[in-house]
């Protein structure tokens, strides 16, 4: 199994609460949008979210409802240029809807982030890593942080 | 706010345990390892997973470590060319710790797949699905079923 994920699938209570804030609010292009179903977004190359009904995923595994627990144990990452733009970001989200559960500050890490709830109970961490670098080919570098 | 994902952080109760899976196990290699921390791979162009203790996730959101439900509501997809390889990569994961969830069989989008859960509780699905093209660009086309 090579390390690869081609499709990252998050379970949503209402996939049109979902579609307001991404498609409406944000202003996100869908891939592929099958209302009452799933709505589709590249996220980077290579690489889509899908938003999917909470019902729908535990009913797609096999798994009973009570297994996806929306939001759950995860994060996902946007990186951007530096503070002022960790800033902007997290504004306009918050305009569009979303929830700042953590307000932009210099982070462990060495950078500065902040991180939002979209109104699914999806987390997005809003980034600048001074240790981040990606190759025109798409390697990612990430520098450690000196303890 | 793009869209774009550049990071994607999961909770892990273990990362002893989910390193033994994903690098000595699939035999991944970590882009950054800081053993008792977190652990970086890279798993498309642009795009790293990270790998992160569930406290710890917890703590850096500033969040009660009860919010952070390890596995949750997500899947991480691994497309493959066909159901012979979705069956392959299976057998690849269960050799190395994972439990299938779904077996592999045809799927409700019109392809082939199957659920694995790693050992740490983490949900992929292996699949083949004959709607999903990327250009060389990293451009994701995906077809949408006929009902």
């Amino acid at each position: 199994m090579e390390p690869r994920l081609d499709l990252l699938t998050v379970a949503v209570p209402d996939l049109d609460v979902a579609r307001r804030f991404y498609v409406d609010g944000l202003g996100w292009t869908p891939a592929l949008d099958v209302p009452g179903e799933v709505l589709f977004v590249q996220v980077n190359a290579g690489l889509l979210l899908a938003l999917f009904g909470a019902a729908d995923l535990a009913a797609d595994m096999g798994v009973p409802a009570g297994d996806v627990v929306v939001g759950g144990g995860f994060t996902l990452a946007h990186n951007v240029d530096g503070p002022d733009e960790v800033r902007r970001v997290v504004a306009a989200a918050e305009a569009a809807g979303a929830r700042v559960v953590k307000p932009p500050q210099p982070a462990a890490f060495g950078g500065f982030h902040a991180y939002l709830t979209d109104p699914s109970g999806i987390r997005w961490e809003v980034a600048h890593n001074p240790g981040w670098r990606v190759d025109a080919d798409g390697t990612v570098h990430i520098a450690a942080v000196e303890a």
